[in-house]
Order: structure tokens, then C-alpha cells, then sequence
């Protein structure tokens, strides 16, 4: 085992996470209009120029953080939606896991930071546009099981308006929304709801 | 009539909505990152003290334009929404609006800008909790008449669902968004969908 050539790429992908890591918090608790190449770099005591060796501009560190939490999205997601449950269970373990996730600062506050950062830029739009893409694909993929003499446009479409209300509901449950006392509630119905509208 | 009593009235009200006007183009083009007082300022050409003098923090400046926009926003809907359509009719006029919303800059761009401000700001997420409510109360209200047996509870967690789905659409149907060609059909899934959801 060559440590001499493994050890360097390790540290490589240790300082990426950190410095993911460092952007996310300071996304979370400052926003992003404190968000700085420079103030990442001033937290993980780097300096610029070595920020930029990992990510040349803000917007790759941006589009860098979408593909790192949409990827930790979706491997949440595959423990939760299994082949063995009925596509309805599926549904609902979807409707949970969405419903669980938006309880985090992650789920919530740093979405919406990236969401309207996808306003700003072009690159950072694209990706999470694919996220969101892989995010119904998932739910039509399971809707067809449940309604399968739907055309694929019909299956398309529907998808497209649960995963909508996968996406939104954050909005009314996450802590200190609205909704937030009656979660438990919510997450029933939209369970019943993303029924409803895959068999209607 | 007192002109000389109007004038300076009428004045704050024009230099209001010329800040607000300002502060929304700054959001939609460039972004929460470059929105500072000084900025708004210089775009209007007043000193930062005259700013402050309208909003005496960038939270309260904020704040106003939430309220703005959801001001307008239930303004287009009550012209859309009439007492004398049928419910289903409502809630599909509903629904159509909303998509139609998710075309502008300030109903897509800027409204998840403000999404992102809530995260950072207690009292911007206040006020954003508040239009989120009257807008489900909207939905709550037709969807009594859908389902005049369901209990207050029942249509209190469909409205929260409904309500859901209209918001995250946009993620779908704004321009650059991945389901932008199949508006139409996405939209008429809306619909159909809010109508299930009522009736289930």
C-alpha cells in the first residue's frame, strides 16, 4: 500500500470537506451575503490563494456545496424508499424522510439559501435543477407502480406536482414555521395527498 | 384642498416605492450578496442618513418589500379568485395564477430571495410566516366548501399541503426550471391535484 501517494489525496479530500463545511455554517447562521472566498479561507486559517487552489471562485464552492448536499439528500433518501415496501409505503417513507429532513438547519435554511442562489447563477441553477430532476424521477418512478396506465406524460406531470409539495412544505413545517406544531399532522396528509394525486 | 399638506405626503410615498423599486431590482439582479444600504443609496442617488430616514436598518428595508410583495401578490389573486365561480373553479383559478406568478423575476427570483432572508432574520421570517398563512387561509376557505364535512383539523393540514405544492411549483415552472416547456400540462395537473387533495 503506497501511504506516500494515498496520504496527500486523503488530505486533499479532508481540507474539500472542511471547507464545505465552513461554507454551509456560514451559510446557515450568516447567510450569504456574509459569504466571502476570503472569510471561508480567514475561518479554516488558509489563505485565499489556497482556497482557490481547491475552488477557483465563489460559485464553484457554491455548486460544489449543491452537489455535496443533494448527494447526502438522496443517500438518505435510498435508506428510507426500499424495494420491498409497496409503492404506497415508498411514497410514504418519501413524505416522511422530506418531512424529518426540513427539522434540520440543513433541510431548511441552507436550501433556501442555495435556492436563491440558482437566481444569481447560471452553473449553480443547472445543478440544482438536475437535483431537483433526480428528486421526481424517484417519485415518478414509484407513481407508475401505483397508476401504471398513466402515459409517461401523465406520470411526468404528477410527479412533478407531489415532488413540488415535497419541496414546499418546508415552508410550513420546519422549526419556527406556521405549521410547525401540527407536523406530524402534515406529513400524514401529504403522504395521502402524494396518494391521492398519483392515483387521480 | 391643502396641497401644501399633500405634497410632502405624497412625496414620501413616491420615494418609498422608489426604494422599494431599487431594493427589488438589486435583489433580482444581483443578489441578497450585494444588497447593502449604502448600495440602495447610491442607486437612488440619496445619502445613507435620507435612507435611513425611510428604513432605519437593511431588516426593516427588507420587511417592507415582504410585505409589498405579498400585498400585490393577494391583490392579483383577488382578481382572479371571485366569489362567484365554483370552488373547484377557484382553486383552479388559484393555481393557474401562481403559475403564471412563477413567470416574473419577482415572483420567482426575488420571492426565493425573501425565502432565503427568513432564514437570517427573525423578523423577515415573521412576516414571510404571515403571508404563507393568509395565502393557506385563502386555500382552507374554498376547500370548506369542496369538503363541507371534513373537520377543521382535516382542512386545516390539506390547505397546509395544498398550499405546499403551489409554493414549490415554481422550483418546476419558472423560466430556466427544468419542467418550463410542460407548464401548461403541469399546471393543469395543479389543479386536478388541489382538487383531489380537497376531496380525499
Amino acid at each position: 500500500m503506497n501511504t506516500a501517494v494515498r496520504q496527500p489525496y486523503a488530505k486533499g479530500v479532508r481540507r474539500t470537506e472542511e471547507i464545505l463545511s465552513a461554507t454551509r455554517e456560514m451559510l446557515i447562521h450568516e447567510g450569504a451575503e456574509a459569504l466571502t472566498m476570503r472569510r471561508v479561507a480567514a475561518k479554516l486559517d488558509m489563505s485565499l490563494s489556497n482556497l482557490q487552489h481547491y475552488f477557483t471562485t465563489k460559485e464553484t464552492l457554491i455548486n460544489a456545496l449543491v452537489d455535496a448536499q443533494y448527494e447526502d439528500y438522496v443517500a438518505g433518501l435510498d435508506e428510507r424508499v426500499e424495494p420491498g415496501q409497496t409503492p404506497e409505503e415508498q411514497l410514504g417513507a418519501f413524505a416522511q424522510y422530506i418531512s424529518d429532513d426540513y427539522q434540520t438547519d440543513e433541510g431548511s435554511i441552507l436550501i433556501w439559501e442555495l435556492w436563491a442562489f440558482t437566481g444569481r447563477n447560471a452553473y449553480v441553477a443547472d445543478t440544482v435543477n438536475k437535483a431537483h430532476e433526480s428528486e421526481r424521477r424517484i417519485v415518478r418512478k414509484i407513481i407508475g407502480q401505483i397508476s401504471p396506465n398513466d402515459s409517461k406524460s401523465q406520470l411526468e406531470t404528477k410527479a412533478t406536482v407531489i415532488t413540488s409539495m415535497f419541496e414546499g412544505v418546508g415552508l410550513f413545517v420546519a422549526p419556527g414555521r406556521p405549521q410547525a406544531k401540527s407536523r406530524k399532522a402534515v406529513t400524514e396528509q401529504l403522504k395521502a395527498a402524494a396518494i391521492a394525486i398519483a392515483r387521480a
